[in-house]
């Protein structure tokens, strides 16, 4: 069968959820769970406009058009390959009225967009800080994992400005860097609303959070109850 | 039988811990679940020095007495009758030699042992701010409730002080200020290095908050597996 959306290492792979498709990298960096439970855990009004900051290859924006009645889905990514397969996939699924990918950096999306223009802000973000081993920057691998070219502060400053007051914000990350997610938030004016830990199974230790910030919100956080993923892959790792 | 240490309106608990006994009001505030929890997520080096902020009736170092190898555990109380009962319960169950009921202010813990003395802060604060309705000062149980005498700011400043370096912090507070008891530990060099979670059931949010924190110590969080009370009774409202 003839596929003309694809190209050279690249294959199709079947999100289980309407028909809906998503291309990907056969060798490279494929969306993990982390990015289906943050979909899950995505709650917004009716007609709302949705950013998902760094997008990868569309796989926030590819669930949320199905997860929600969102209006406009805008994906940002700053690696063009990337972005391409993004677009791709957008236009496989025939999402182009609801979907639109961009390629560039989402540090400038406020030039973009303005501020507080969306009514919700998703990213799934590199988890890693770039310590003082060498990385290629050219490594879509890197990229998606380490904080090349956004720190956690960087995204949460921008989201803070993307957001229209009461915004929502919606992140998925590794439980390590809690206290300082929680630091930035508040510093950033998304006050953290509530949190759901993930854990691969029972008698160990959280391996992700999920977390959603109130753009202006008051203090009082809620701790979801604990989810189990029974999978020993249990974020970006290449789960497929 | 006779029981001289008890006064009128008191009675003496069993701790079913090595036949440790309380003296507690009969209709006063009573230890909750929160405090044997706190005893159990405490770990200290043998012959450490250990402090209790607001030690109430002296639940926790009569628990910690047995549960680690500390040398010495001081428990310092506001409350003059309250103070009054721990100390009469240290001397019940003979544990002068190791255990010390203080009777006043513990936002002056740093005039009478200086900087560093402690290695190890253990505290089950009052949970509640205080807001704008009327607080019966001298009502026992306001007192352990609302943050009448203290702030999670100030008791976490003062704990800082009294903690030497690399000391440990261990604190048992509400999810819902989560966000800001990380952001006062940060702000007072004490860094989250595990919490957990503490659900009534499954399919609840967390009702309770276990944190340990490192003097000076690097960031770096681990989420510790959820624990499950199955308690309708979960924190210090009248558990017996």
């Amino acid at each position: 069968m003839e596929q003309p959306f694809l190209r050279e290492g690249e294959r199709l792979d079947d999100l289980q959820l309407n028909g809906l498709k998503i291309i990907q990298k056969i060798d490279g960096f494929c969306f993990g769970i982390d990015a289906v439970l943050l979909s899950d855990y995505v709650r917004v009004e009716k007609g709302s406009k949705i950013v998902d900051l760094g997008t990868g290859t569309g796989i926030l924006p590819l669930l949320l058009s199905q997860k929600t009645e969102a209006s406009h889905i805008t994906g940002i990514e700053i690696q063009p390959d990337i972005a391409d397969m993004a677009k791709r996939s957008v236009e496989y699924n025939n999402l182009g009225d609801k979907v639109k990918i961009i390629e560039g950096d989402f540090l400038k999306a406020v030039e973009w967009f303005g501020v507080g223009y969306f009514d919700a802000v998703v990213t799934n973000p590199p988890y890693r800080k770039v310590g003082t081993g060498l990385i290629n920057p050219s490594d879509n691998k890197a990229v998606s994992r380490h904080e090349i070219h956004c720190t956690l502060e960087s995204i949460i400053s921008v989201s803070s400005k993307l957001l229209k007051y009461h915004g929502r914000f919606f992140m998925v990350h590794r439980p390590e860097r809690l206290v300082e997610i929680f630091y930035w938030m508040r510093e950033y004016k998304i006050e953290p609303k509530s949190i759901r830990m993930v854990y691969p199974k029972p008698g160990k230790p959280a391996n992700l959070v999920l977390i959603y910030g109130l753009k202006g919100g008051n203090p009082q956080l809620t701790v979801d109850e604990p989810l189990y993923t029974m999978n020993s892959v249990p974020e970006n790792e290449g789960y497929r």
